[in-house]
């Protein structure tokens, strides 16, 4: 297993970890395969989308926030005393892990997907840990 | 395949399944790889999230019904005659199956997660499959 | 690795595409393993719901456009200039791979279950990469 740090620098952050997942992936020596990147936190997330321009990360982060509230908005009656029931629910909804295939030693990524690690209760130095199964012919 | 019976009590519900999957590892052998929990159902899910207090779950599970309220709503105008068409709504938000690294024999969990399966139209008994992969070395 | 074509014909729609994903399992020859299903496209996606009633899938379509509506709703203000950001973050939420289990050179779905390409910003010709690991006895 192989670990990647991250810092975030916002409440809600999407940082763009796709060239540490390859490097991990270029070291492992794996031909062909299944990586599994995972998020061993609870209140924040993995994704895969488009990374080229910005404004979608943006559009992502603030419509996430639009469907699940921070514990301040009235509409929300949380129970959990930390007050970040908001980033939890994100994590759930987004998700702790995402797969990925290895062919030719490589991530088969589409033309404008990036992998990025989702914060929604930073700033905050988080862990990633990654996974590759396969073959190394 | 191993297979893990799991008894619900509520129309929803998030129920921790993290030693029964645990004991599924234990048991494989493999000392380093990939875990899949899968859900065979398609108004129930799985996620991991925080353990330690039970009043993130009732957050987690009272906003997803806020999201995705049931047939009942007037504002909802479901189709599905059966009328559990919000739980299979959230099952596709929180999906049908969970990653997990192996490493030393034990689930990488971090230190607050717990693996938990979700029933959205319960109460019923239900099924989840395990598999895990990886090296015995 | 191998691919499977995909012509979408509405801008939101979900394709069974069981049948095809068993084609490439039963031809890879793995008894027990696991099978990764990835969307390489980020404004689509990937899930497991009832196969059965196609009324599930209108209902699942809709409500998931109730939550994120498209650009031309006043209450979005989305920053993205494509005009497609509910495509992007409906992507994020339902995830852009699955993880299946094969079992006896099968997948192993639960009765009701079906895979479904998710596309939200069609129509479009998409592809889908599909990955076996596993043991062949």
């Amino acid at each position: 297993m192989n670990r990647i740090s991250v810092s975030t620098s916002s409440r809600n952050e999407m940082i763009d970890i796709t060239r540490k997942v390859q490097d991990v992936v270029s070291q492992a020596g794996i031909n062909e395969g299944i990586c599994v990147v995972y998020v061993p936190h609870t209140t924040a997330g993995v994704t895969i989308n488009e990374g080229a321009d910005p404004s979608v990360q943006t559009d992502i982060l603030s419509w996430l926030t639009k469907l699940v509230p921070s514990h301040q908005d009235p509409q929300t009656n949380f129970h959990h005393s930390e007050g970040n029931s908001d980033s939890h629910i994100k994590s759930t909804i987004v998700g702790s892990s995402v797969n990925l295939i290895v062919s030719s030693g490589k991530l088969s990524l589409g033309t404008w997907q990036s992998i990025f690690f989702c914060e929604f209760d930073g700033p905050r130095t988080r862990r990633v840990y990654v996974e590759i199964l396969g073959n190394r012919e």
